[in-house]
């Protein structure tokens, strides 16, 4: 194991400092955030190369290869750009952290800090089945439509297809576990190529790193923060999307999850978070802005179902009209008893009846008229 | 119209005039109620005849037809029997209506306080799917098999899916809307008489009595207040079975509503009732048993999942296993670049892995063991 003794760089260059940290440390570190708060990125590599720091030995082996310039040559090759805390572009909810990344690698025109306005991360299953990606797909398209940037992980099954139905309305955001000059999974090439043309493919680590489970992880809860709510769309009990609605709940954001059948262990994760009171149950895509949009602009109105004359009816006139019979009428006085009113309230009943085009006069009595039958509740 | 003067029976005896206030009014009647409970039903038919009360006129008509002798006769000529609020039979959640029925026509052999114990209502739209009728089936089988009475409207579709469910692995009651003498649907004539020899069939009007639309909703109040809960199983936005879900909300009887793909129109019901918090998402009989079981016997356990050894290990571990090949072993200084990880943790978590049958050495270093492979989370 070689052990640098020095830098091959100026420490006080904060794009290069940070560019060093986000390959020296891995995503979530407590520690490192910590220091590079309190004394800075630059110092924070002096510590590290002086061995003044007994816990920052374990940043030694990686110190020996590291070379930052060469990360952000391999990154500008491939068109991205990084984004440090300072710079306006920085998405502010990552801030909501207590580990945020020291700095993010992005390709694609899409502005990050439009994430703060109106975002919603749509994500869930790998293991996805075709009720689930129809739904996703619709869900991030009527989300994408009406102007929330659609962020998810590039993954195979819910992740993907909510990528591409985000696209085909509006804008995208794919945060990726490992480094942004290679797709993963490599199927996902053509879509992340897209995403790099119209969109924003993100990552904490820089280009080159391999997307380990860990990274994984921490992925999850950048996608949880750069958001305004997270929705899962399908998740098995033990899903990766469950550890993002997590996150988002933990960091005070809503969270939303789309019911399926209970015979479907694809859904059953989405169950739980309903059942346990960590997600409100969305339907659609009204449902997912009144979630996470603004208050009042984004406000649902419940679906109406159908309606029928007969809902207007008050207690004694659906009674009236349960007695009329639909052939030929029936006279006032049997209509009481099959009613069980007075004929006066019967009378006044029919009058209403009569108006909405329920009711008829028909041979010596009553009878309804045929279209309007209701239906039994 | 004809005016009877007198009664046509004896006033005093309870059965007789609960069996014709049956006949009188209209089931759910506060008016009634409250004259039965202040005067008793033989004080209440003699101030009808007396003409004493103007409101009561319109109870006139149907007493001239009065003749409840008849229908007792009627009612045991079907093996039934009258059940009056002072028998011990008499399911004492009826008492917390706010209008309840001033006696109940009953066949069958289960008896009815039997309910106040361990009973569910387990309702649903006519129009279900073949996944609402598969779900409950086995979710009144299920509640049936737990020793929970599984209360229904007969109906087609969910209820008498719900009925036949339970009748394999237990006990059912139907709760109808017209008299117990005869099938409503005619369809589900023969799940009647199955009711009949096995369980209950319970209505409030006396027999001959024809199931108009506000006699089907005054009927779900019973079945809410009934039973020690309530669950919906596929309803439409307008179904009758959320008016019964209502009713059990309004009482303080736990509701519970299974989820359903969000494109069925059949499950947009459930998925209101759940997102208004008025309803619990239920998924199985086990967390049916815990919403309207006794706390503590029937307390649902969270539905494990498929576990994985990597469940078990931290950050640290779980970033070494990260590091480790399949084929070749890695050196030690190696995985200490790839995980990020000083020598001394990473030596320390390969002792953990190996432990746990996930690393194993190989050649000059470590490697994973094949069979342990992590999938991404």
């Amino acid at each position: 194991m070689r052990a640098a003794e020095r830098l091959t760089f100026d420490p006080d260059d904060e794009r290069l400092a940070r560019a060093a940290w986000s390959r020296l440390a891995e995503p979530g570190d407590l520690r490192v955030h910590a220091l590079l708060t309190q004394v800075g990125p630059g110092e924070a590599l002096r510590a590290l190369v002086s061995r003044d720091v007994e816990w920052m030995e374990r940043f030694r082996p990686r110190l020996a290869e590291l070379e930052p310039a060469r990360d952000l040559r391999t990154l500008a090759s491939v068109g991205g750009r990084l984004i440090l805390p300072s710079d306006p572009e920085w998405p502010t909810g990552l801030d909501e952290l207590t580990a945020p990344p020291p700095c993010l690698w992005v390709r694609g025109p899409l502005a990050l800090d439009s994430l703060a306005a109106r975002s919603v991360a749509i994500v869930g299953a790998r293991a996805s089945t075709a009720y689930g990606e129809h739904v996703a797909g619709d869900l991030a398209s009527g989300a994408a439509g009406r102007g929330f940037v659609v962020v998810s992980g590039l993954a195979y099954g819910i992740d993907g297809v909510a990528h591409r139905g985000a696209l085909t309305a509006g804008d995208s955001v794919a945060v990726v576990a490992g480094g942004v000059d290679r797709a993963y999974p490599r199927g996902h090439e053509g879509l992340m190529a897209v995403l790099v043309r119209e969109g924003a493919v993100v990552s904490e680590v820089p280009p080159g790193s391999a997307p380990t489970r860990s990274r994984f992880l921490q992925r999850n809860r950048l996608i949880a923060a750069m958001t305004r709510g997270t929705v899962v769309v399908e998740a098995a009990m033990r899903s990766g999307a469950l550890s993002t609605a997590r996150c988002a709940a933990a960091l005070g954001r809503p969270v939303g999850a789309v019911p399926g059948p209970i015979t479907s262990v694809s859904s059953a994760g989405c169950h739980e978070l309903v059942r346990e009171g960590r997600a409100v149950l969305v339907t659609d895509a009204a449902e997912l802005a009144d979630l996470v949009g603004s208050l009042g602009a984004d406000a649902a109105t419940p679906a109406p179902g159908a309606s029928s004359p007969y809902d207007e009816l008050d207690e004694v006139a659906l009674r009236v009209a349960d007695a009329l019979p639909v052939r030929s009428g029936r006279p006032l006085d049997r209509l009481c008893v099959a009613s069980g009113l007075d004929p006066a309230t019967v009378q006044s009943a029919l009058g209403r009846l009569a108006l909405l085009g329920l009711a008829e006069r028909h041979a010596h009595g009553w009878r309804r008229v045929r279209s309007a039958a209701p239906s039994r509740a």
